[in-house]
């Protein structure tokens, strides 16, 4: 690899913490409000346009994820109802419906954090398949650390 | 089979027969709107709760999928978050998103006409998981020529 693929590549890496961090401070805001603690944001052109946290209790709709949230508001913000250029980012692995949204939305890439072993996508789609929008690209793991601690933490405080 | 049984199931194949009818009803408006013509009902008690049909070019959201929209109307309805009562009745195969939607509504029962090759859940579902509420009761086929008829007619206009 020559050294400017290689600073491009850290320039992602480091955009995507950084913009994970934001993602995170969203989960935050559920975690204070008593929901489990998810958050998204979606970004274009380096700048976020979209945030959301996970809002089943205080909507009383099961519905109401964090990736739904913020994915229903970047339709609004852009006035397009397809988002090919933005990125998604995710604290938690994407569930069954949210990997759906993200395919109608034809999202253009995909950066989550934690993974989700119970509700994930992984554990439900067929492995010959690509539930995504076909040049959909995913990254996972990006502070997936805190992602999973804000998790853990949420349900240590419901025993 | 003694004849209360099979008067039973009667019974009930003439309701998913008579409520498909009401949900054909709102795929014709989504029709009549331009929209991808897919309706859907939700029924609780033998009674319509809610309604939707497809929005996803009204409100420039591709996630407004008539399932998304009846299964929020009907937590508002209820007042609830869960419908483990409720049927759900749908003109077509739910994608997967709606498919998610379902299990997290823990969707008691849902009926369903025309199957979906191209979208629909089963293409993306591993075989060897449920997708849905472990209690979920699945009916396909009801009315599904009519549904289906919808689909293509549609798609004539666009050619």
């Amino acid at each position: 690899m020559n050294s400017d693929k290689h600073m491009d590549l850290l320039n992602k890496h480091e955009a995507d913490v950084r913009f994970m961090r934001e993602a995170l401070r969203q989960a935050q805001l559920a975690f204070e409000e008593d929901e489990i603690p998810v958050g998204a944001i979606v970004v274009w052109g380096n700048k976020i346009i979209a945030r959301g946290y996970n809002q089943v209790e205080r909507l009383n709709d099961s519905t109401a994820h964090a990736e739904m949230i913020a994915i229903t508001a970047a339709f609004n913000e852009l006035g397009s109802k397809y988002l090919q250029e933005a990125t998604l980012y995710v604290t938690l692995e994407p569930c069954l419906m949210c990997c759906g949204a993200i395919f109608w939305g034809k999202i253009g890439r995909i950066v989550y954090g934690a993974s989700d072993a119970k509700n994930g996508y992984h554990k439900y789609i067929n492995s010959s398949v690509n539930p995504f929008h076909p040049k959909c690209e995913i990254t996972s793991g990006i502070l997936a650390d805190e992602g999973a601690q804000l998790m853990k933490d949420f349900f240590a405080t419901k025993r």
